[in-house]
């Protein structure tokens, strides 16, 4: 319920907010997928008003909600730690793995007092950081340090940690690839900073280039706007390509140079589906070159909520934040702990999925099957989508050698883009909207993520199931063709 | 490991870091804590350094850290629900009371595809958000709207989310009691607002006097400041009173009449241990009042933090917000959005808290019995310090009608005074250090939270369990009779 907008008595009012909660966009979460809930509700009572049966939401990367299953030794963990009685019964023995029994003892032991209700150290729990330094270390062979992690309620907690750290106004400024997930623009508007762009290169498959880093950078400067960090996605999100490792050190030498940050969004790490690449964190790359915490100031994001293991609604995650100094560390913790600290199971679940079954646990060879079965689904399902995308009139797709969509370019008929304009919406927003209104299948138009000019896209997941993967591409074959037909010149 | 302050090369300096972060202060993880975590891990190799063998935390509302049992029914039901392939096996009845079972299946069926590791609608799960407003409507006795729900990682992000929604500049002003809980002061310098401080009046048992709120309103409006809301702790945070139902319908007139939103921090609806005090949500006072959705502007935080059941590790809570127009609500669901989602087993609990347990349920009597225990013990753990606090010299003390807190006021000798200035830091932070280092007990100096100036107090939890009371009361009296020997003039 909420009061009309008539209703002048109330206090607050458009005018009266902050001005820079109304500039902020959100399109993962915007007008369409408001479309898309008021449609799934009329279609429990008005099945035979539209031509499709349900909402298939292919906007946002959450894997549980199309129906991937979680993975069976993180539950098990996190339900004993939820009701720690359990451990004292003989039953459990029967219901759990004995790995996962034994990993939740391990667990409680780090926790004072055994307290999983209590809240942490406002980084997180020590003992839990400790796992998350040493999956580091194993991932990366190099050191990583417990007292670098903060555990955040997901990665977005941590940028808006970072933007509120790093912004004192719009002076400030943080490059942002575009197109890029809008998490950035969000965050660097409600802290009224700058966003500066750096285009990526579509004709290269989203090609990272140093060049356009430094012409956009000249360029804010040249506007009085002091450029402090480098936000960089990979694999990128919505455009899917992994960074080879030589890119990535032009990037380190890049922001070193030139005084910046980087804030490293790494929580695809796990979602890479191409042979010819590989994930390489920014800090592993960082120290590679023998640049160490005295030279390169690095923040990398992790999360739980993508990779294999999809747990979204657990909200656990992490940063690592290297390369500060303690005078400036000290205001991050004095930050984190305002909210006190994150989540616990989150915080358990961010070190399980850093320290997973190892060979040889009970739960080892199922954990495996379950790992193996949901990439390399993942990598079929990509592959699938993106030669289906290809095959429509006017539109080109790179693959997606990661993270959890494809970002194809669509050719619009001038025809479409005038009824867009004559319907006051963006030209992809319309068409993702007919989309909707035709086939039940909810996309993130282009312009939520940010294109060259004058350019169409559209973001859309790989995660529906795959017995679901037909029938979409069947919907969306159709649906495009008789969309050209309608506006065909 | 971080870089030492005299490297120079790396980019983020605190001369460069946004300085509404620098200004931003939370003492309840201050200073006194950091040393105290110090301690603590010295203890482990270093007993006998020390005359005190175990560091107590009475610094903050963390039950559970100090032994306090999570009632057994609420982790059933979230056990259940983090690993659901329990609810396939027989063996689980064994194990879990019928109604957590009834429950599990209850609320997997309201998630979509059940699916408890997905994000959930951006205001949180539509079926949970259902029980809550049950709850609030079984309460007050007045309707309560799923709709105006907004779940949250505990009531700390709801505060953020409205002040981020009101203050645009040091001109947006908000009405704060003093003393406060210091998220309040740290969350409005973090948005860049004015604190505009209103006294609790010690005297009548920290009484919220309405000449105080028109003399401090009148005062911040004639500096120009937009004053846009009051934020009012009921029962009190550090000061425990619970406001009587007439204060609080002569606050909702004064709200109305000047335009200001109603943040009621609520979080402690549960605790009370006075027979002459009940808690009356803001919500229902006004709605007895006859004033509506249309007619004043009010947000209620609740939390699973707090009440008897103090999970503060799962972070779970929400606010209810009623009278605003729908275009400034949209602007809150966006912001929300942004984040995606509270973690869902903090949602769950957040729903749980608020359709606990009925009579007949399988664990009615157990959950009776627990909850009872809590709240007895707590009534009885605050009398116990309260008397022991005022037969201090120089010390008095209000009861606790409510919260988790003890706030005395301390008279400290100007020696004492002169001592602490001569060491730079506030005479009751010196006194709480000293305390500290002589017995292991953690307070908050008055100074974290505000006071009158030139009077002293420190906050102490009532939340260590009774038989550690006893030592506490025994270790206090002692360092606060030598203490003042030292220091009496």
């Amino acid at each position: 319920m909420s009061a009309s907008d008539s209703t002048s008595s109330l206090p607050v009012t458009l005018d009266s907010i902050n001005p820079k909660v109304l500039k902020c966009e959100y399109a993962v979460r915007g007008e369409i997928v408001n479309i898309a809930q008021r449609l799934q509700e009329d279609l429990k009572t008005n099945k035979d008003a539209y031509p499709f049966d349900e909402i298939i939401y292919c906007n946002i990367g959450n894997p549980q909600s199309l129906g991937q299953q979680p993975i069976t030794f993180f539950r098990e963990v996190l339900a004993l730690c939820s009701h720690t009685a359990l451990l004292d019964e003989s039953a459990t023995h029967g219901l759990f793995s004995s790995d996962s029994i034994a990993r939740a003892w391990k667990i409680l032991d780090q926790i004072p007092g055994k307290a999983t209700g209590a809240y942490s150290h406002s980084q997180g729990i020590k003992g839990l950081r400790d796992a998350i330094a040493a999956g580091i270390e194993a991932r990366d062979g190099f050191p990583a340090d417990p007292n670098d992690i903060f555990m955040t309620d997901g990665a977005s907690p941590g940028v808006h940690m970072m933007m509120q750290l790093l912004i004192s106004s719009e002076k400030d400024g943080i490059l942002c690839p575009i197109p890029q997930y809008p998490l950035y623009s969000a965050s660097i508007a409600l802290h009224g900073g700058s966003l500066v762009p750096y285009y990526l290169d579509e004709a290269s498959g989203w090609g990272l280039e140093i060049s356009e880093l430094k012409k956009q950078l000249e360029d804010a400067r040249s506007k009085g706007i002091t450029v402090r960090a480098l936000a960089v996605i990979n694999p990128g999100n919505p455009t899917g390509q992994v960074l080879a490792e030589e890119n990535q050190r032009d990037i380190v030498n890049f922001c070193k140079q030139e005084g910046l940050v980087i804030l490293a969004d790494e929580v695809y790490q796990e979602n890479v589906y191409v042979p010819d690449k590989k994930f390489h964190s920014f800090k592993k790359v960082a120290r590679s070159m023998g640049l160490g915490e005295k030279d390169i100031a690095l923040v990398s994001f992790q999360s739980v909520s993508k990779g294999y293991y999809g747990e979204c609604g657990k909200r656990g995650g992490y940063m690592e934040v290297t390369g500060f100094t303690s005078d400036v560390r000290e205001q991050i913790y004095k930050v984190a702990s305002v909210n006190l600290c994150s989540n616990i199971s989150g915080q358990i679940l961010a070190s399980l999925i850093m320290s997973p079954p190892k060979p040889g646990d009970d739960s080892y060879e199922s954990y495996i099957a379950e790992k193996d079965g949901i990439l390399s689904s993942l990598a079929k399902r990509a592959k699938t989508l993106e030669e289906a995308l290809k095959k429509l009139e006017g539109v080109t797709c790179n693959r997606a050698e990661g993270a959890m969509y494809l970002y194809p370019c669509i050719n619009l008929p001038p025809k479409a883009i005038a009824a867009a304009e004559a319907a006051k919406t963006a030209a992809d927003a319309f068409y993702c909207k007919r989309l909707l209104n035709a086939t039940g299948i909810v996309l993130v138009p282009g312009s939520g993520f940010g294109q060259v000019p004058g350019t169409w896209h559209f973001r859309c997941t790989i995660l529906p199931q795959e017995d679901k993967i037909p029938a979409i591409v069947n919907r969306l074959t159709e649906f495009h063709k008789s969309f050209m037909d309608e506006f065909r010149n």
